[in-house]
């Protein structure tokens, strides 16, 4: 069984690094379109896509916010974490198929609140910057080694 | 059948505004973890939820960016409109049963461009801010009234 670990503040040192891994499938961007009512057809409709200046289905931006979201629950500081907010700048799109990476990386500390400030990366399989941006993490004060809950079994159709 | 209308750049107006709105289920946490991996406990494991200063399951932060971006998609601009950026302020947490409201307003337009800025709020039912933050987006140039794709049918367990 895996186990999920964070990192208090105490253990938090700038330039500190993680990173989280995803490839888009089609149900992500499916799963993703009924969580968030986002049925926009640019990510469901092959044909309407092809018409598109992208040339086919593109994930939603906000996957790659989520991927960001979830390489800073999981991995840096991982549990305990609150997100306070994020910045996001989209820069190109992600495609079926295509591997994200999240590099996640401390790059400033404030004791007083526990602050935390994290630059965030989200590259393609070819080293393409897809999104970048900025997170502000309340840090957990409490180190936590927990089990890892598996990721929800779904099927759709 | 119902359709998705889009305002193409010359059609938008500073303080128009629109809203989308959404109740969180059980099923849109289940989905949003499956879809972008983030098992963190806290939505996923009631018993460790209880444990948490949330005493309960949470949404993901990027469940409300994603109702955002869902705002944005399929209202204002609409379909056609290409996501350049977004910050978000996560303020409050969104429980189980929480009615979320997604309110737009364009507050900005740059001609050259045609970009749009959009003030986003992120409301619960009892009025409380949650989120909030802007939005950047390419809005569309050619109006578009399309074919509005049925949300996919997706089962758990």
């Amino acid at each position: 069984m895996s186990t999920l670990e964070n990192f208090p503040y105490d253990e938090l040192t700038i330039g500190q690094t993680a990173s989280f891994t995803k490839t888009l499938t089609d149900e992500d961007i499916q799963l993703f379109a009924a969580a968030s009512g986002d049925v926009n057809p640019v990510h469901l409709d092959d044909e309407f896509a092809a018409t598109t200046q992208f040339g086919g289905r593109i994930a939603h931006g906000m996957w790659t916010g989520a991927l960001i979201s979830a390489g800073i629950a999981l991995t840096l500081p991982g549990p305990g974490s609150i997100y306070l907010g994020q910045s996001l700048t989209f820069r190109k799109p992600v495609f079926l198929g295509d591997t994200i990476t999240i590099s996640l990386e401390v790059t400033e500390k404030l004791d007083d609140k526990q602050f935390v400030t994290l630059d965030c990366k989200a590259t393609n399989q070819d080293g393409k910057a897809v999104a970048y941006g900025t997170a502000q993490v309340l840090a957990p004060s409490e180190k936590m080694v927990i089990e890892k809950p598996a990721a929800p079994k779904v099927s759709i159709g």
